[in-house]
């Protein structure tokens, strides 16, 4: 009998999370402020970020260490198992080994909680009594209710109103866990009220969200805001993931030949990939590749540009791919992928080679997600068979070229809660949204007058 | 930093189940006939259970080898963690140390999956093309489904009405997986369609819905009837809960004072303790309880004798606690424990005074639930919310008694497609259910001219 898990007991976990700031070949381009255009400064962030937050965010020390009760929070669940994809390969029937780290064991059912748990904690020692948040599909602000909770923290959740609608389990999440959960965009904030001034019937986005979770913390100088993606710090706790699959598999000798996530925001992926990143950039050959929908083709198809994360303009430019803070994505199940914008060091490593990116439409992705499900048992999430997508994609070059490879691939969370999507995808009601030219000239000319990087 | 989970590597997993009957300390009566009222023998069983399972549910032997092709599928998931719940203990503020088999990681999110795996095994060797089951809260069906896609078997579900309303999404995972999902009572079947003509509004109860499965795989040589909890040999596949929990304790060299587990047809709660029930019989000190609703107290207030396992009086006798076959139970949350029998091992255990049993209504179970929710993160199933609220008790005792108590339960399931559930729990709409004594003497009029064990 062959082993399919590689697992790691509580004493195994990392102690430190790893900054990739620390071995950037080439310098990022600064965040700037939207009011001046200059360099931001890390007193301007004070009034949305708690100062230990802000520290982490500009920090270039290549470990930083995991405090103790943020540890302690962890191993509720983790280290995760890294798991070999062994009924999958048969499938596949490609010359592949498959390796997965399975984030959906997680109380949540996700990758987020890894950010959650350190961002609850760093805000309850800065002395902040509320977080206010924002989230796509749910997976983010059901994590933070639930971390927010384990930290004395009330928490607020701005919900886009598609995935509100399309994902009310979600939001019974985060009333068990005690987190309050609204509809955006809302009338509590003059940008939602704005939005809908406009549209009633907008079915929201991200970056609308953001901007009124913003707006809701500032105004109220005992709440912080807190972002579930993108932002350095939030990578950075992410790392996590790659770190334990990098011990897991020096414990049966394996190295992928190529790392895969799926991109959003960029927090899950870089997870897995920073660390093999850091691995490349000192020489050791590894592809790493970001999956993301077609309907969102942030990476692929948006120019590396300076823009605003989110919709009403109130954040700091952010020097990213970018599909333009007026781009509106269709409403597809995977909620989580549905964001204008990229991690800057996720777009940076893009912009200099050392990340490639795919994009993948709904049937395809839904394809190889019911694929999984069948073989491997769990159900992945949206965004997760997006990713599930670019793996098939590997095994089948990888048949054609004849070729021996070691895949890694982050499965970032369930699609429990997000089962009505499977039954539009076998009642045959998704399309494949690939998205035409005309609109992303159109949205892109939101960022026209904006400073280049 | 303390551990807080216990796992086993791959190569640790138990390769043998635990069959208690090799150690029961005084024999048990057997199933009879239900025309003859003769102990049924095995032939007469061949419609509806392949052979080799009939051959494992009157087996003596103590160890039966688990199949390589089984442990292949366990180890999707298995060995489940053995966790300390730290935080959960913190709170309760009492001199105990809490333990509990994660059985929600399954990729059908219960310890369904445990015996799902090994049925559908079994049936593929001996020929059979397509299995037929029963579900209540739908754990059972959605867990058989999974399996029988992963050893190309079809599957037929007939799912209590009121969960089939109250749980589209464990519908949806059905689908996700292969598997034919009705809701019972149908019309599919003779029984079904009795029921409906007498109420047409009949919620369905778990005692109609297993008729209904039966007739429909007798009628049908390449189908066979499938059933997850109750029987002997379901209550075998489960034994690898408390044989992993076995070798984690002694990893840690701890031994539990008290082993929980809820109960409704018997096989999570037999699960984890028949292993430790055969350290009882062998002199060991360790209490051992079943948690089970006082909405459908079959071990606590219903009466040992012979009765049917369905409502139409189609199986045979089982000699077990029950509240008589014609007994209806309230349409509460917990559907997996509306079941108006027990499993014959566990109520002649109980008979034995070798399993202490008790009830919690449901909104003692919700609000141990909801605390558990906050601390630990995992959202558990209201069944699971039953052992819970026995562990709630077994700390308060232990303080009371000024006395150091180990505590080991199973957390048999995630309650993520239950959160219906937990909103009508918040919002005040849950009654306790506490069952009058004339509706017990009411559904006892069904066994009233049975045998006697």
């Amino acid at each position: 009998m062959e082993p399919m898990k590689v697992v790691l007991s509580d004493d195994e976990i990392p102690r430190q999370w790893y900054n990739v700031m620390a071995d950037l070949p080439t310098p990022m381009s600064p965040p700037l402020h939207p009011g001046t255009g200059q360099p931001i400064a890390a007193q301007d962030l004070a009034p949305v970020f708690p100062m230990n937050l802000i520290e982490q965010e500009v920090s270039t020390e290549r470990w930083i260490d995991i405090p103790e009760p943020v540890l302690e929070k962890y191993l509720l669940w983790r280290p995760s198992p890294l798991c070999r994809a062994r009924q999958f390969e048969k499938v596949l029937d490609a010359p592949v080994r498959i390796y997965y780290k399975n984030e959906g064991m997680s109380p949540a059912g996700s990758h987020k909680p890894n950010t959650a748990i350190a961002q609850a904690y760093y805000n309850k020692v800065f002395g902040i009594k509320r977080l206010s948040t924002e989230t796509g599909a749910g997976q983010w602000g059901s994590a933070l209710s639930m971390a927010c909770k384990m930290f004395g923290l009330q928490c607020r959740v701005f919900m886009v109103r598609v995935s509100f609608e399309q994902k009310p389990y979600r939001r019974l999440m985060m009333m068990t866990w005690g987190g309050e959960c609204i509809s955006s965009p809302s009338d509590r904030t003059r940008a939602g009220r704005q939005i809908l001034a406009e549209n009633p019937d907008s079915p929201g986005s991200l970056g609308i969200a953001i901007s009124e979770a913003i707006e809701d913390a500032v105004g109220d100088e005992t709440a912080r805001y807190s972002l579930g993606s993108v932002l350095n710090h939030v990578l950075l706790h992410q790392t996590i993931i790659g770190l334990e699959a990098q011990k897991q598999l020096a414990k049966i000798g394996e190295y992928p030949d190529v790392v895969l996530g799926c991109a959003g925001g960029g927090s899950n992926f870089a997870g897995i990939s920073l660390p093999f990143v850091r691995d490349k950039l000192h020489g050791k050959q590894v592809e790493i590749v970001a999956a993301e929908p077609t309907s969102c083709p942030t990476l692929t198809r948006g120019p590396f540009a300076y823009d605003f994360g989110d919709t009403a303009m109130t954040t700091p430019l952010l020097p990213m791919h970018t599909l333009g803070h007026g781009f509106l994505p269709a409403p597809i199940h995977a909620g989580g992928l549905r964001y204008h914008g990229m991690a800057p060091i996720v777009s940076h490593l893009v912009k200099e080679g050392v990340v490639e990116a795919r994009a993948f439409n709904q049937i395809e992705t839904f394809t190889a997600g019911v694929q999984w499900a069948q073989t491997e048992g769990f159900i992945p999430a949206p965004e997760t068979n997006h990713v599930i997508a670019a793996v098939v994609q590997e095994a089948e070059r990888a048949r054609q070229e004849g070729k021996e490879k070691v895949i890694l691939f982050n499965w970032s969370g369930h699609g429990i809660i997000d089962l009505p999507a499977y039954d539009a995808f076998f009642s045959g009601k998704l399309t494949p949204y690939e998205l035409p030219e005309e609109e992303i000239l159109k949205a892109l000319e939101s960022i026209a007058g904006l400073p280049k990087p």
